[in-house]
């Protein structure tokens, strides 16, 4: 099973050459699409996109993750295997998310140019050396077969909430999701005493929005009434039942979060 | 083989997550999206999607229908079987126009949460409730096991023309498509006097547009020129050759439709 | 195996049922989406689309091309096989460039019914010709059961740049992809000394940009800067580094594109 996170849109062709090529060379290969709407260039969309859905695959899925501004530069390819997955991708962080959460970690450049699709382009790796890479590895080619491990990888860390002064941190929205749910970057384990019950009160502050509510579940809310929830994704998200909180808050990706708990 | 149709979006991760959850289930489903670009929180507008699909694929078939705003809440999750086919959903009424044409309707509370996803979430029914449920029924688990048939489950009526004055109604736009085509909520058998051509005159007067013209392809009319279409919905539209009716008439879904026949 | 391009849309449950017409005629089919975004009614985008990417597919596969404003009026359906590959389509030209491309080319027009989903509509048939269609070829139906071989197909000739003056030429903007890419119409047999590098100089006018440099990777501009570059494509693109060149230049699909080489 091979999985596609891309930032090469729904309009375009791309993502059906790229499976066009994978099952040229592996016809029984089964392809799913984790998302191809990753904001363009976003190596931070895409890395919360592939961390939030990598672990609901069975074990050996290949993940393909294509977010690369760097094509046909100086960046390397790399085959990653963390956990019980692999994965293929430019070495820009957009993996991050995923060295972060799992524990073996094993990062090799891939230079094994007979597994590439030829020529190599210089302004489509997905084609060319991602997709067939992954191909490959679909069929059991062994992961050592694509390159020498190395241990330079670019990883970034991913944003958490800072403090900011006595019971208040700062964080951010990573991102706006369909329905208008502002999914910040708190997780429980930042603010404990919030989920927990222990704090008396709490403030949430984005964009013109003020939460002073912990919901469980979306359909709680009053029409209109923004307040807090644990998503799905495992962040504390600012959202409306039935209703965009991204546009009742006039808030968006990038907005900052200040959170105040007494 | 399983389907899905969701208001999840083009752009998230949530639908790759399902699919995710399957294939770790049962790894020979074969998925296929009817949709997941219903409009958030549109209830009737994922019924309308499901009912105009379902009966087009093999049977067996588990379509999987998540348009869920009271996730987390009292709603039930639900399995149906309807002539053919099964279906599992939030039982909100977005199988209604499913029940509407299938005469052997079966319809089960799903309480066996030996086979959700652990733990459930409140906010995600669609990976912890109705994707699981719908890989172990494509694996051949019996409908019984999931849970006790019900019979006050939620249907809605689909809206209906309704007569307004003396050879008059009054309809409504149900969606407008992608190529602009207004599908209103006449069917031949609410008109037949417009389709058998015993009308001598008709009137669809819908926002600015006032159509006269009955045709039976797209591309009879003229540039420009507004029309009335019976749809492959089985649904009377209001169309444009290669232009957007819905731009032309400044209508949308929800806009009435008042049809006039002498 | 048997692909998708259409103007359906992504939010409309159109290609969903053609998938469920096929899979019940060949459950075995195996399905994939090249795009369902082509512009509405806008054939040369819809040529464009298949022609990038239907040789990137395993031999024998099946393109089903669906772009098709003169559905239920006198065009008729086709069955063209090419090189390796065949291709069910309306006869509107929408294979023109894959007729450009392939030197073996076949076409019949099918009038083979009882292939056919019946009743055949006059406004959706790629659920009731072109899918079906699909699917019995797939199952392995010859091609010369659908219909007679035709000679008088409709093609039309992709747009060509054109000399105009000494040292200029005049193309067009095919397309803009989702990155912001604006893919032109000329390519390196079109203007070999800009590739070669006699060309001393050279200025590319769309809209309000004026590009002078060609790179060879995305990521040598500079932020904001437009550079040319040869796409993934085959054509050059007038593009910028993690920035929308259509946006910058003000130009988009149908722009003209001056080109002048010292």
């Amino acid at each position: 099973m091979i999985t596609f996170t891309t930032d090469f849109g729904l309009t375009e062709h791309y993502v059906g050459v790229m499976k066009g090529v994978v099952y040229s060379i592996n016809p029984a290969a089964q392809l799913v699409d984790i998302t191809n709407a990753v904001q363009s260039f976003d190596i931070l969309d895409g890395a919360i996109a592939i961390a939030q859905a990598y672990s609901y695959f069975p074990n050996d899925t290949v993940h393909v993750v294509v977010v690369d501004p760097g094509v046909g530069g100086q960046r390397r390819p790399i085959l990653v295997t963390a956990g019980q997955y692999v994965f293929v991708a430019p070495d820009n962080g957009v993996l991050s998310l995923i060295y972060e959460r799992e524990e073996r970690i094993s990062v090799r450049h891939i230079t094994a140019e007979h597994y590439f699709r030829q020529p190599v382009s210089n302004t489509f790796h997905g084609r060319d050396v991602f997709a067939p890479v992954a191909a490959y590895l679909s069929k059991g080619v062994d992961a050592v077969k694509f390159g020498e491990e190395i241990t330079d990888y670019v990883r970034f860390a991913a944003p958490k909430p800072k403090p900011a002064g006595p019971g208040t941190w700062k964080g951010v929205v990573l991102k706006t999701d369909k329905f208008g749910n502002l999914i910040t970057n708190f997780t429980p384990a930042d603010v404990p005493q919030i989920f927990d019950g222990s704090s008396q009160a709490f403030k949430i502050a984005a964009g013109k929005a003020e939460v002073t509510k912990l919901y469980t579940s979306y359909s709680t809310g009053q029409a209109g009434e923004l307040f807090a929830i644990l998503g799905s994704t495992g962040f504390l998200e600012i959202s409306a039942n039935k209703g965009s909180a991204a546009r009742l808050a006039g808030a968006d990706r990038g907005s900052e979060v200040t959170l105040t708990a007494a």
